[in-house]
């Protein structure tokens, strides 16, 4: 069950709002990432709080922990994780991609050992569809083959690439037909492969959109190839899909990078970057990023960006952060996840808002003059 | 500036209220440790939404991070840390018997390396004093020894552990001395030791009830030492300190010891118990202890604490935190901290409120009897 409404339009870009089962979330968005159930360091209330619409999660790390039986008690993944509002699900093909060679790809789907037990497993596009019916994911993704990059330390060649991108196409008609066949009530959408290859990508966009699905993703970017690859396909492939869908870049990327997927015509984006970044230390700022254990914050009484309506800016220094980080003190990553998901959730906010008064592109280019000025 | 008035008594037991330059504080309470200026996982806002009223910092850690330098361009921990209620410093005592063998006690102070950087410190009274002026804590402690119960693997004999009580004492004046010199507008707490032995305890309340300090605290328990001998000088020493001074028993302890120490005279208490078994997956409920780790927990729907009114039961599973537990999410330990914490604050609110009507005999009778059904 899912609508999408397209409410503005600025060249390729869009100001949409999407309605699910567990609530609507306005778009262009970025979604959180929780992948075993829980965004790293930070409440669900204080998600909540900061205006998070929409967080993912992660089928194939669900499978193995806590697993079906959990799951199917609580009734799916939203009241077992404490999370009302709506719930993307990752197929679990991204993390067969991670598994590397311990992972064996067939026609039929992955076989692997659990990295929890060394069990056997068998992850198909059936059992993909079938655990996702159990999270009840609002949105669930087809299993798709994330194709490599690079193999072997070699970059991969158009045919290997058209041949990874060709199955999953034929996962996603398996897919669809496991979600119809389930009676799922919410959305399944299909994610487009085909490596840097333009053509590719066209033939996988027109496969998938003759499948109906009720949204579509852009599968198999930000993988280990060249910042320019992945800026090239995100300028081709988004304004491709079918106008009146969704269109989600997955695991996209740095503040800038979602301008540019919505400038591209992008509606949703999610990527561990904020909440990893902030545990290493990494802050993001209006004027560019800032590292929290240089010691020049030591004595630093301001905040990470005085610009900024988060609730650690409004409390802390950088020179609390600086000696949480130094103590190894669990605050300080709560407190730096807290604040970078802000960051990149008020960015899309003022996208959005930007988007709805046809500002969109003076916004953006004022904001990368910000984000170069330095910090 | 410190005043304290007894509101109500039921025994020993006494229903206070403590005037701090940062605020009040409704006695029987109990202070969470925030050592290196964090309450380890839980944020200053959620300390304040669970009504916690001042909680403790650590002179000794502060001192070599961040350093007086930071602190002083702060006007001191309140700024710094973001807590703008009252702060209680451990004066580095207990620390420095931590370090064991590492330091060099003797009567001008403790000489010791750094154990962040390796430089040679020396801590005395008056540098505490000097530390504590600079942390604007609402209460200091004097710089004292805290007697070890057992040294080299024996216990420490009568007169061993009276020379270090009276070492403890001439510490006192020299603090007091200090205070006074730095003209710190807080309040001085003196430290009464003497081990096991009543008569050095009663030796060392009587020499410190004459130095006419705003506050006493009971410290060389919780060291060590057997369970009923800590029970004995608790049930000893409090009801033997100035009637009309706060009564602080340092480092202790479990939920039944607050209320034995209620019971015989105390006031204020601090632990690192309810934050560190909470990182361990040990959890308080009033029906006894639990261990969220065990494989029971699995898919068990239920609260920690069916009864418990905390953030982290009103909207999670024991089955969610052992999940939680089982990945190593940080979310885990946050929301098993807030728990814990939520527990000691709540019993000691409704520890209160039952000395308020003459209940608290009755109260803890009851109280102890659910804790012992177990869970």
């Amino acid at each position: 069950m899912l609508s999408f409404d397209v409410v503005a339009r600025e060249g390729l870009a869009r100001r949409g709002r999407l309605k699910l089962n567990h609530g609507s979330v306005e778009t262009p968005v970025f979604m959180p990432v929780g992948t075993y159930g829980s965004v790293k360091g930070v409440m669900p209330s204080t998600l909540e709080a900061m205006g998070a619409h929409i967080i993912l999660g992660n089928t194939f790390h669900l499978w193995l922990r806590p697993g079906p039986d959990v799951l199917k008690r609580f009734g799916g993944l939203h009241r077992f994780e404490g999370w009302p509002r709506p719930i993307l699900t990752d197929s679990g093909g991204f993390q067969v991609w991670s598994l590397g060679a311990n992972a064996k790809v067939s026609e039929q789907g992955v076989a692997f050992a659990s990295p929890v037990n060394g069990d056997k497993l068998l992850l198909t596009p059936e059992v993909s569809m079938q655990i996702q019916r159990t999270l009840d994911s609002d949105i669930a993704m087809q299993f798709d083959e994330c194709t490599a990059y690079q193999v072997e330390g070699r970059v991969a060649g158009e045919d290997a690439v058209r041949r990874s991108m060709q199955m999953s196409l034929r996962w996603a008609a398996r897919s669809r037909d496991e979600f119809v066949r389930l009676e799922n009530p919410n959305a399944l959408f299909g994610i487009v492969q085909g490596g840097m290859f333009e053509s590719l990508r066209e033939e996988s966009v027109d496969a998938l959109a003759a499948l109906d699905l009720p949204g579509y993703a852009i599968g198999g970017v930000s993988v280990g190839e060249p910042k320019q690859e992945m800026q090239r396909i995100v300028a081709h492939t988004p304004q491709r899909l079918p106008e009146h869908k969704p269109r989600y870049l997955m695991g996209v990327g740095t503040p800038e990078d979602l301008l540019d997927g919505v400038a591209a015509g992008v509606d949703m984006f999610d990527c561990v970057m904020p909440t990893r970044n902030a545990r290493n230390g990494h802050l993001f700022t209006r004027f560019g990023d800032l590292r929290i254990r240089n010691a020049r914050h030591k004595e630093d009484e301001s905040p990470i960006d005085p610009t900024c309506g988060c609730a650690t800016c409004a409390r802390f220094s950088r020179a609390y952060l600086h000696h949480l980080d130094r103590c190894g003190e669990m605050l300080g990553p709560m407190l730096a996840s807290q604040h970078n998901l802000f960051f990149y959730l008020d960015l899309m906010r003022q996208v959005r808002e930007s988007l709805e008064v046809g500002g969109f592109a003076e916004f953006a280019l004022a904001w990368r003059s910000d984000r170069r000025r330095g910090v």
